[in-house]
């Protein structure tokens, strides 16, 4: 059983301060050691020590994050070097990784903490951006690393490397490199297919490509990958929400699977397609019958 | 304000009697002369005059439809040299034409008798089957017209010209020819776009073609189209759900809008973009808000 | 026969000089008046007067262009209120509207002086930005009017109206409105169907929209769109080329069709179908026939 | 170095005799035990031993396929329990997998079998069909297992459990389960993203599925795929090319990696990517550069 769980808010969301003061003496009154992440301590009155991500990183056994998919995605990069495992709480509509509602957290949690778990593990990007031989950007993607041109400029032209191999010189609005996690996010809207979580790969998905045939790519995630600007205007590099603008002709964006991952910890009997279903309304999805029967 | 009102109801609904008739009260209660469509009435006993379909189009200034999407398809086919009006009823959840729901039918069937009504015209394809010079099968067709191997056999190998001109030999599982009434049905899953019923055009969809660039072609709805079965086992074509199987090599099919044309009565108000975002989806769509923002 | 006629050359091509004096000797031996464009007459040095683009949509019977497609529509919005009809010769690949090969265009061009020729008439959108009220941009478009959010930004929140009815409120890159003739450019990208060019239709196509069912939708040309900027930043809009960065939320971007048209001449016998399957690969594709069959 | 190599050939193809003796000259020539497959003996009157698959895969330390990809595919399903390394060598259209050109083919495999080889292992899926509990067919598939209605009936409803949980009831033309080779096939037309080979997964594609937000989905290949038939008519199910028709309501299809996996063998310095480009013509795409810039 953990023994230390920090707790982590959406910070400036109504109610949030309630939920969360809910959460902690739940947690504290079955023994737990609560503490709470620096930023939402500032915002919710609660004497309880806080921690910076950091040392919840080095000293928690599990985080509690009450928000989105959006939160989870920004402490999970944070604590991604220290694999605290999270469990996500959803204020709203559930999410592909915030997946326990408000309304039945509670019993949920207890049964979690008591074993009742299933957890996973979610592969991170590592991408760097090199020019003139230099490193000069660095960073962690839980989604999507995405090269991409500025709208009013024409088309990006990307060279683009797979393991020291050439694959191909695309033509396109630009690409985006995701992880399973990322599949549902940006990737999806761009074409690309659904990755399941424990797939090793990740997915390279061109945007609005010139050439037809220019299709998604599933490659296995010890790949590495460059992406090198040959052409354009305007162009930037995303790695999840963090950009570096104004990349040149010859910058070369380097992304491999990170050495860290996550855990995600889930309610005993979870289904990653149970998910899917819900999001993508699977079952829910309007029907043409009447026209086709 | 018309005067005999002919009404259709689905045949073996559940609670289908209870529906015709208050509407045939409701009807005559306006002092409308009100018929039944001769299947319809051998199933709800009323003692309300029968008519087949053909004197319906000869005698009647509307009719009513009770049911779903395929319901109003079946009878419009039927009645579509006669240009009858129809007004759609349905049963269980909004279709794309029948748009009027059972709790709320009376107060907007007054509306809409009372001139409260937008009327459009949908158009429907005349299809043939040529073989050696003969034409072996003739159907109307509201949604489509579907050329398509079997089950197990390899591709099917289609010419098509259109308006005498040799469009391309494609090779796919087949090909669908469909009006805008039917962009939202079978053309919709194999990837078509959707056409607005007002657009003079129809769309040829491949169905999962071999070359990637066989793309959906929406063409002016004045142009006759032919397709040639060059190679492919287990053929069929249908036109809508009527079926003729067992194509041969040579046979043609040739495709071209109907000289009759469908008149179908909304209430005032309606539009077609309402009815795309509720069956589509488009407001409800699960987001990845969290994720993105 | 046209008696004026103007020619007009891709600026800076190498070898373009000569390409041109051999098109103006062809014509004056065959006794026609012979103009150059303005820009054109700049880079050969050729005795033949020049003319502005207006001038020669005032005198000129025709115009021969030199070039790529994009020198043609180039000149063709220029041209566009005086409805010269148009000579594409092009000097590499044949493209979509530049459909006669340097290497034959002395003996086409004989052809389609002595009245083989076939002519067809495009449509262009005529577009313009509103904020606070007031038109603040104008401008017309032969492929496309496109919105689109900056890279590193966001999802762009876009409310679009056609013909006063609300469609949807889309998230998405962006979103294309395409003439017929766009509709092989950057919409076929982003996914959307080929339009026929006679077809009186203009084509919506969301780039990378966030809901799977915001699909591509062909609606007629007589319509008029208005797209609002609802949300997003760094979005920009883009006539053809012509762009207008900046836009602010609450800007109406109005489209409807132009009033010009503009009329294309072919060799007579000339027909869409041989040009799509030429540009689009269809009888050329990569086949996998040795693992089908 | 391999000792005893067996040649295997496209059966009735023109010229085939020619290439055969050949590359068994060139064989012997260098010291190898040259054995031809049984059927491919019958075609070509060669002095040289016949082997049926079996004994070549117990015997051979190599295999020679000169045809096409389903020349090879072919063979290697009856190879699989073995594992001989296969060349294979295209007598038409470099394949996706038979990647030697006849011109060139001695020194080729000269080179090769001094050793300047790459080899690579391919997947293949094994799958049965239940019945009543009872196993009614089973095969070896290396391309795909593919699920489908027959032409002329309506859509299909196929249930899908992955690893024991159930996935989604799926209402369409039928499900494609593809192994990274099989993704370039008939999985990349019905819109499958391409794997590659070293990846562990496989991909589900649906055919023209009702809800648009049906996607591919890749998992790991570890997966247990069931496939229960829930509805439609004229059902079949197909192992690459071996059929069985007339599913029934209830029958499962079980599919899974298969223990067997293939070897095959390229030059020294092959790259995927290259395959990929040439086949999907990725470098040679008719562009719109014209219209675009």
């Amino acid at each position: 059983m953990p023994k230390t769980i920090a707790i982590v808010g959406k910070y400036f969301a109504a109610g949030i301060s309630e939920s969360l003061t809910e959460i902690a003496d739940f947690l504290q009154g079955r023994g737990h050691h609560v503490v709470l992440e620096t930023e939402t301590a500032q915002n919710v009155a609660l004497p309880i020590a806080a921690m910076t991500p950091e040392q919840i990183g080095r000293q928690a056994d599990a985080a509690i994050i009450v928000g989105g998919d959006g939160t989870m995605l920004g402490i999970a990069r944070q604590l991604a070097p220290y694999d605290v495992p999270l469990i996500g709480i959803n204020q709203g509509r559930l999410g592909f990784i915030t997946d326990i509602s408000l309304e039945r957290m509670l019993p949920v949690l207890g049964e979690m903490l008591d074993g009742k778990v299933d957890s996973e593990r979610r592969s991170l990007l590592q991408g760097s951006v090199v020019r003139d031989g230099q490193e000069i950007f660095s960073a962690l993607a839980f989604n999507d690393v995405v090269v991409a041109r500025g709208a009013g400029s024409g088309m990006a032209e990307l060279m683009v490397e797979v393991d020291g191999r050439f694959m191909y010189n695309q033509r396109s609005d630009g690409l985006i490199v995701a992880t399973p996690t990322g599949s549902t996010a940006y990737a999806l809207s761009a074409g690309g297919p659904l990755l399941h979580p424990s797939l090793g790969g990740m997915v390279l998905v061109p945007i609005a490509p010139h050439a037809l045939s220019n299709r998604p790519i599933v490659i296995p995630d010890s790949s590495e990958i460059v992406i090198e600007i040959v052409n354009g205007r305007d162009l930037s590099v995303n790695f999840d929400m963090q950009t570096l603008a104004s990349l040149q002709h010859g910058d070369r964006i380097l992304i491999r699977r990170s050495e860290h991952t996550i855990t995600f910890l889930h309610p005993a009997g979870w289904s990653y397609y149970d998910t899917l279903r819900q999001k993508l309304h699977w079952n829910e999805y309007p029907s043409r019958d009447g026209q086709l029967k």
